[in-house]
């Protein structure tokens, strides 16, 4: 990942657009991406969605490669260690859903 | 990155989660938690959104693991490898976007 | 309908909320509240999503009012006719999508 | 806007596209659209976002089109009346925002 993260930096210092990557920019691009991502899934049917076709598997992976880089520079940015904070978050959801409480249930499944 | 996608995997049996899991469910719990994201930024000015204060940065933290989570859930899922697709993606851009052409100019740079 | 902008312009005035709303910031908050929209949605089944419980169809209605709003906001402040530009958009998709080429037919329905 | 209504229930069932149109796929489809708008704002800073130039203009409100059309296609599919539904939101604002409290700060403004 860090390895990804460094390419990340010199592929936008190349092109100087840094100037951009505002963290209030990098939260739109996140956002206009995972949309791209929906919009693969916009009308399949969930057992479709399980087994996509070999082109959108492609176009999938190609969006979500989009929304992890934007996490990737949006971290970078404000100086937040993402696998870090993702264990973080972890360890609180862990505590908030006891899974004897709520096995099974997606109403007590609300933002995980 | 594997001890994470280990975790969610437990996580999510000890609560018999996997069933709400498909694709299409996953791409839009993704886009509920980016949105959350937005949420953070969207009356702030660009300087601002670069000096949140720090229980703001926290919420930041917090909003970006969730979306990487279900980065991880549904790469997982579809069997997609985050880092490979991440690193194909970034050949294509390096590709599309050439330095000499694009640099500085927001308006080249279009869905990276 | 122009009542309603009306109502949002004092309302926007009596706060001196003008100065936030920017477009971009407009654009951010109604994506902001589609998302809060998703969220009512991404665990139901599509079934259960047609037949949703009062207090859930109440979230709805609450989160589409919402959404309008920003649609509002946003045709106000760049002086766009709303009705006039969902008229065009129609006009546009009605011979972009002949019936008889794409009935029943999601594959073909992209982007309407 | 009734006109309107009645266009887009002929327009979908000449398509035979009623059958896609669950309120959870309605609700992906918006986010989708919303997120298209958001593309356009994305790298612009927030004094461009107030003076687009006419091309985007243009795709600004083909994008704020599509947004109001499928909150439509949501109201009619849910038997909501989205007219009503919003006067009922924006009279609850105005109870929750009391302008005394919240002129000129955004830190009061969070999710009207």
């Amino acid at each position: 990942m860090d390895e990804i993260v460094e390419r990340l930096r010199r592929f936008t210092a190349e092109r100087d657009w840094g100037q951009f990557h505002t963290p209030k920019n990098l939260a739109m691009a996140l956002n206009v991406e995972a949309g791209e991502l929906l919009e693969l899934f916009q009308w399949l049917t969930p057992e479709q969605s399980a087994e996509p076709e070999a082109d959108v598997r492609e176009q999938i992976a190609d969006e979500l490669a989009d929304v992890f880089v934007y996490c990737l520079l949006m971290s970078d940015k404000l100086d937040i260690d993402l696998l870090a904070a993702t264990r973080a978050k972890m360890a609180k959801n862990e505590a908030k859903y006891p899974a004897d409480l709520v096995r099974g249930s997606a109403k007590k499944y609300s933002d995980y």
